[in-house]
């Protein structure tokens, strides 16, 4: 366990996570469970809409849409929507309702192939089916409820223990900056990069976030910004270009963002913009902490050089909310993500622990 | 002259700037006379549209509302408008139109009291005045409309002799990285940052841009990349976020930028953004450089901490185009310009030479 420190450390001084509001639910049952009550993040920030989820085709629209986003909300949403979607052919049969299954979670996982946290929560929800091959119909369904149950269950756990993890990180007064959205909107629970900063609110110690709005798709000021001020925690909008003077006059105490993967190195891919942000961190000397779970850790990418950046569609930047911002015949370059180099970040955060470099990720 | 090397270095190498497309006028005289033409920049990129401004209150419109933008493009306009919004009052005799003047002049100079090309290029105008003061109306105006010729004359001057000084900074099929616009669209010549690419481009360089979007008022989005492909220069969008992962992956070989005002030492004041800028290029080794008139540098600010930033309204960042894009109530900071250290600096390229570290502004 060489280069992490843990819950065993300072973890049991933290205290737990106890809203002050009622929590932002990206994703829960609905009352009744007949359907997937989801927060519609398309509508944000202007309009807080809940949307439930009942057949295939919503899901499967929610999350193609970005109505659901974030990588471990979109696989918390798909295993509970395949139970929902299951739910009006209980009484075709076994064999029927388990073919059911596998059209399902083969429509579910096509959508945003990329997104490691779907794939992997669609295939544990065919192993719990396979595992209850002699089950009745009904018993099938209430297996894999209560599968897609501790999925979100356990999310929700993973949030609060990155919490607990980087309470340490978030003292007293902390000003801390964040790039994108990995808050309670992109996880079933208070979120990867924000939740020492819910924690570190739920232990009174009055943390205050600069979110960079984060462009293209300006998750920082619609989604950050939103759920921020929703839990009555100060936050400021800065747009990214502004990040690094905001440094640069000593008024951020710590950078904590998220990852969409980082490699056996310690190299993180994150949001686009979270390389300049490490640099202009480092130029000032403020921490520059990656909080992620367990699972993005990949060790099987050796760096970050490994790792493929998406490229998005031009549009993203040529148009913001459909309003023409550039040529229409420009040509763009849109990378989805940017690679920070482990020598860049302080620590890497997460819900098994905290890991220091030199990076090693065994436990 | 230390730390300079001007035209007689390499300048007598340069060719002249000829451009192969009909140039971009931001401002000049309309065919007869009788109005300051500009392009109206509130309307690009989707609409290239001229407008003609004859009264006092067109003029004035016209700045306040950033039809016509760029420091040196509003002083030029300024005295030019200042000259057509009294062409209606020669009748009235010499006291009633030197009154006139001097009331136009304060209602334009009121417009963008931060603007120092503003209140230059105003004051420039009344001293015109006053070296006439027995002239007859029609001969006040006809040295009124020569002092405002020299104005323009003098600033696309200015461009070309940036662009001859600058010229050795681009290099055959160099890829160059700039911020903001501080092109054709901000004066009344070639630009400045962009005047040694149009060099390039004309020498048959084959120079290629990448403009930073520029958060939050889009102008390398909206204008430089809208000004570039008009001129046949290839220019690729990034958001601003992008440049650094940009340049990491070795794609650019020299940023060019403006500035608003430079200090004694070398530290520039720009657009928001060009601080991250400067930081990347040293982490990734690119030259980074800043194309000024000589009238930006202001020898009586000792170093960058001595510029005070300007701190715009919240809705830039809230809204785009209109749009909402934040919580409308979010707290926002704005800061219009940010400061790169001297330190970072390759060169500061002027109209009279290019400087060199340890920089010391003396001819």
């Amino acid at each position: 366990m060489s280069g992490i420190y843990g819950g065993a450390l300072f973890g049991a001084r933290a205290p737990r996570y106890v809203p002050r509001v009622e929590p932002i639910h990206a994703v829960r049952w609905s009352p009744a469970g007949e359907a997937v009550r989801i927060l519609d993040q398309r509508r944000l920030p202007a309009e807080c809409v809940e949307r439930d989820l009942r057949t295939l085709e919503e899901t499967r629209e929610a999350i193609a849409t970005l109505a659901v986003r974030g990588a471990p909300a979109i696989g918390v949403t798909a295993a509970m929507g395949l139970v929902t979607s299951l739910l009006p052919f209980v009484h075709e049969g076994g064999r029927a309702l388990r073919a059911r299954l596998d059209a399902h979670a083969a429509v579910l996982a096509a959508v945003r192939p990329t997104a490691v946290n779907l794939s992997w929560a669609i295939e544990r929800m065919l192993r719990c089916a396979r595992a209850h091959a002699d089950a009745a119909p009904g018993a099938l369904l209430d297996a894999l409820r209560r599968e897609a149950t501790a999925i979100l269950a356990e999310d929700r756990a993973m949030c609060a223990a990155i919490g607990t993890h980087g309470l340490a990180l978030v003292p007293d007064a902390a000003r801390v900056l964040t790039h994108c959205n990995a808050g309670a909107l992109a996880t079933a629970g208070i979120g990867t990069a924000l939740a020492p900063v819910y924690a570190a609110h739920a232990a009174g110690r009055r943390p205050r976030v600069f979110a960079c709005e984060t462009r293209p798709l300006l998750q920082g000021s619609r989604l950050t910004a939103w759920e921020l001020a929703r839990a009555g925690i100060p936050v400021t909008v800065i747009t990214d270009g502004a990040a690094a003077s905001v440094m640069r006059a000593g008024e951020i105490d710590v950078v904590l963002v998220g990852a969409d993967r980082v490699a056996a190195n310690g190299d993180a891919a994150n949001k686009i913009g979270t390389y300049p942000l490490a640099l202009a961190a480092r130029a000032h000397n403020v921490p520059f902490h990656v909080c992620v779970p367990w699972s993005t850790i990949d060790r099987a990418t050796p760096d970050g050089a490994a790792i493929v950046i998406e490229e998005r569609g031009p549009d993203e930047v040529r148009t913001i909310a459909g309003v023409p911002v550039a040529p229409a015949d420009a040509d763009v370059r849109n990378p989805a993500f940017d690679v920070t180099p482990a020598a860049l970040i302080s620590t890497i955060v997460t819900d098994r622990g905290v890991f220091t470099p030199p990076y090693s990720f065994t436990l």
